[in-house]
């Protein structure tokens, strides 16, 4: 392989053939727009075009980038390289542990430095061991999977992780969830994918309905929301044609492009449409629809938007056609860290924790990575943070989000589109408070239910049950799941004071009965405070998917980078293993 | 006093006479569009014009809020009153602590409730009595008051907390500042109001452009940048005009109104403009003034706009049109809390700190507030947080943000309006690391400068240097003051942390005279991680200020309300001390 550069447009392209052909750019410079466009509007057009296929993961052929991506991950691996390189990966969330998995297995020298001394996974955090049942276990991270995202759920097939149903709409207690089946991943091209022999689609549970939404002092199940949401709605002053769920995904839908017609007008399509909202907020776009201010107040509200209005729309577009609202969702048993956990057994000496990257000099020659000696953990800090020890290789995959990068020094500094990238790009926050019950008493009597979410305007907003019992009389509720301006306020919070309101919430919806059966034991984690993470994920304000998400993966000299931020479905798994993918084979391709 | 209702509206106008008049009014659904607007687009149209009524302060009868405000605060005080209440004020910040003061001077009845236990200011905090040297000190909060501050300036003189120059832009170390003359308030009536006889103006030093803009690995002097500024811009691959300053001063200045023309018509061109750009954030409107991405990029960066882009410009356009480029700045001797210390010492016994409301009872007869006895400190707790004692009254003004509210229980529960307020409205992150200094080294040698602040794109951003040398050699240093995403990057980090790589970046600018002058001593503030702040202040995101700031201030039964939140001023001490006026002449009154 030929040691030059290749820049992104290009390995949209290189990425899906899992021979590794060279192409031949300019290293850090190379900008997704096609370099003919010459007027702002031409430039603006370009950039809607590049997102359109990144989204579609069309690459520049016409050929389909995922495609080739989950032949590499799940069935094929990299090609044995016969000119072994010496190779870096920083961060050991999902997209890092891919990518060194990958480039290990075909025969590359490997070092993969986390800055967590006590666990791998990044974002991807079960709370294990740590509950008066020590059968139980919640997510601190990551917690859902859909059916859309083939990857993740193949790779924890692959790995012999088992996966189950979670249940984002409530069951009956003793409904029979669905068991999974191998995943198929149909190619807009007419080629099929399987991890398995194609099986008869398994059948979920109906919907029980009997969630509660609690919102202006009023409280309803979901059923009886769905045959009356007028009285719902007059709590917020208005009359919505529908329930809000359905108002929302017909506002959503109204600028989607079909999926049934050829992949290159669903290009132009979506091109039209990005560009067309590419400084449009959530909110700015609902106006735009027709909505008033009590309408996007109270769908805002059902639905898990006011906090999010004044982000930018095509992001919403995109995870709106990417996962559709009928899609089902998967759990991992064991905690969503089974997967992570899997990927570092696999990974084994390779993998050195502690170490914080705080400094990286890059030459045409070679890459050097400073790290520190962590002491602390993933909130509390320890001895002090000059770095203290360095690692050499050929190259480096950069693996963590933009927010630690921004105390990192590169030498020299990164491109400048990159560094605009780390400077500004917005990460959301978002918050998560568990308790642990001795019994699960939502599950009990007439009323009872299991797995699925109440809503409510309290601070908690969102609370989830759990889809499974886990050899266990017990649950752990995800008592106030939170986003953006919503999980600002409890970050502010303390933990135990955390509980104490996420547990004041409950009671506010179920009663006293949460006193009783809480064990006393509530965890909460602040993504946006953890220390290693910085924030839950990028979630673009207005302008800055078009100005900044191409530089997020760009490469720099020898430096490459990876993680969920430099795919179009940031905070998933999917969009970490993406990026791993394409990382590595960038990487070994050199 | 008849105990009638009063709306916000109403009270606009009876603030401002000293003498007090009854207005009737219907409670908690008074709202501030007129009651004669029956489309939307009418409806909109009157929020613009309460907006802009109130920025310039201006009631329905066309007098001037503010002139009968500061005599209110500064020489009248509320009448005695003949029928004193019991009054309560939660939180003894610049709001409540004004409020509180009058009432009592007034001869009512007021117990004010603090979380608390140690202080008083809220978001006026001074670190004292923690650096090595013990003359110095430094500011954790609200650190200069700008000329168009009458009320704070003239307060401060009220009380005998002396002021002196704030240079926020750097002067020559044995430059001569500025001594503090009489305030002098000029009416759009044609009313000029003075806290003392007139004094001719004070000559403040020229600026000495010494400070440091560090940017795209470039660094020049402030008056480097003037003469050329090309060079700078080049850095972000742009060309402007003119420097930032001036291209963002000139882009803000082209919608604002004309101060030269009869009230009337100021508002209504500012109802205009508001009603034009009620949905608009800054960067869509930079854009609509023509600007490129990159020229937001550069003017963002060199003028702290980056972080804020996505807020409403509306916000941006009041404080442009309030506090004018040219404006003056002052800081009080000793520290800002200087004077909520002046305000706590007059309050005498009516203060109880470390009591934290959680929960408000209140009925047609009275008011009950519940408080929890806080054992911690502002960003630790301690004992268990329920409720325990309990204070009634016959009226309440909650003077405490809107955050902190989202985590009190209320009832009856406050009108839909109020409650959406809580929920929603957006409240910035603002964080400062402070340095402690043996030598102010920047003040030496043929570069030396005294005051005003460097501007970088390391995470520090800006970093401010003190006015004054309060007989010491040494200085403290705000090494990184940031905002928005800005700052969230640093609350995800420990306060040694902050202070390492606060430092690291002066190094970046200073080279290695910080390590050897650094005394070791670094403090730091995260106004976001303040569990009894939650946030710096309020900023709307855009359509927030329409849909949300009427119902900030609005009377809720025997419930009233202050704080800068319920101004126009958010973030300045000048706000607050306006609504604990308005706020303590409404229960005076009813």
């Amino acid at each position: 392989m030929p040691e030059s550069g290749i820049g992104r447009r290009a390995l949209l392209s290189t990425a899906l053939a899992a021979s590794a052909i060279g192409v031949a750019g300019s290293l850090a410079t190379t900008s997704c727009g096609a370099p003919s466009a010459n007027t702002e509007s031409e430039r603006s057009r370009d950039r809607s075009r590049d997102l359109a296929s990144e989204m579609l993961q069309v690459d520049a052929d016409g050929n389909d980038v995922k495609l080739a991506q989950l032949r590499t991950l799940i069935d094929t691996g990299l090609p044995k390289t016969t000119a072994p390189k010496r190779i870096i990966v920083v961060g050991a969330g999902p997209a890092g542990l891919s990518a060194a998995n990958l480039l290990v297995e075909a025969g590359h020298q490997v070092t993969v430095l986390e800055a967590n001394g006590n666990r791998t996974g990044g974002r991807v955090k079960t709370f294990r061991g740590v509950f008066s049942d020590p059968a139980l276990y919640a997510e601190a991270g990551a917690m859902r999977l859909p059916s859309a995202h083939p990857m993740v759920l193949a790779l924890a097939d692959k790995l012999g992780v088992r996966r189950r149903q979670f249940h984002n709409v409530d069951v009956r207690p003793d409904a029979r969830s669905a068991e999974p089946v191998p995943v198929v991943y149909r190619s807009f091209t007419g080629a099929e994918w399987s991890n398995g022999p194609a099986a008869p689609a398994q059948v979920s549970p109906a919907a029980a309905g009997r969630t509660l939404i609690k919102v202006n002092g009023q409280c309803v199940d979901r059923a009886g929301y769905a045959r009356d949401p007028g009285a719902v709605h007059r709590g917020f002053g208005v009359a919505l044609p529908a329930q809000a769920r359905i108002a929302l995904n017909q506002a959503m839908s109204r600028t989607q492009v079909s999926a049934d017609q050829p992949i290159d007008h669903q290009i132009e399509g979506w091109t039209d449409v990005f560009n067309t909202y590419e400084d449009f907020s959530l909110h700015r776009y609902l106006m735009r629809q027709g909505w008033t201010l009590p309408q996007i107040e109270a769908v805002g509200t059902l639905e898990n938007l006011t906090s999010r209005l004044h982000y930018g729309v095509i992001s919403a577009m995109v995870d709106h056609a990417l996962i559709r609202p009928d899609a089902t969702y998967w759990e991992l048993q064991g905690g969503t860290a089974s997967l992570t956990d899997a990927l570092t057994r696999k990974l084994g000496p390779a993998l050195a924790q502690g170490k914080r990257m705080t400094r990286v000099e890059h030459t045409e020659h070679g890459v050097r990575v400073w790290t520190t000696a962590e002491t602390g953990n993933e909130h509390t800090d320890g001895a002090p943070i000059d770095p203290i020890e360095s690692f050499d290789a050929d190259y480096a995959i950069i693996a963590i989000p933009l927010t630690s990068m921004r105390f990192c020094t590169f030498e020299p500094m990164l491109s400048y589109p990159k560094r605009r990238a780390v400077i500004e790009m917005h990460h959301d926050a978002a918050t998560k408070v568990l308790l642990e019950f001795r019994n699960r008493f939502w599950e009990q009597g007439p009323h009872g239910f299991r797995g699925g979410g109440c809503v409510s305007d309290s601070p908690n907003r969102f609370t989830y049950f759990p889809s499974h019992t886990d050899d266990s009389d017990g649950g752990v509720v995800l008592a106030a799941y939170t986003w953006s301006d919503d999980a600002m306020r409890w970050d502010s919070l303390t933990d135990s004071e955390r509980v104490h309101f996420a547990l004041a919430g409950m009671r506010d919806m179920f009663g006293p009965v949460v006193d009783t059966e809480f064990t006393g034991i509530g965890l909460s984690q602040s993504w946006q405070r953890a220390r290693y993470a910085l924030g839950e994920a990028v979630i673009p304000t207005p302008g800055q998917l078009h100005e900044h998400h191409a530089a997020t993966s760009s490469v720099e000299g020898r430096l490459h980078f990876a993680g969920d931020h430099t795919s179009l479905k940031p905070a998933w798994i999917e969009g970490a293993l993406e990026s791993g993918v394409r990382a590595a084979l960038e990487v070994h391709q050199r």
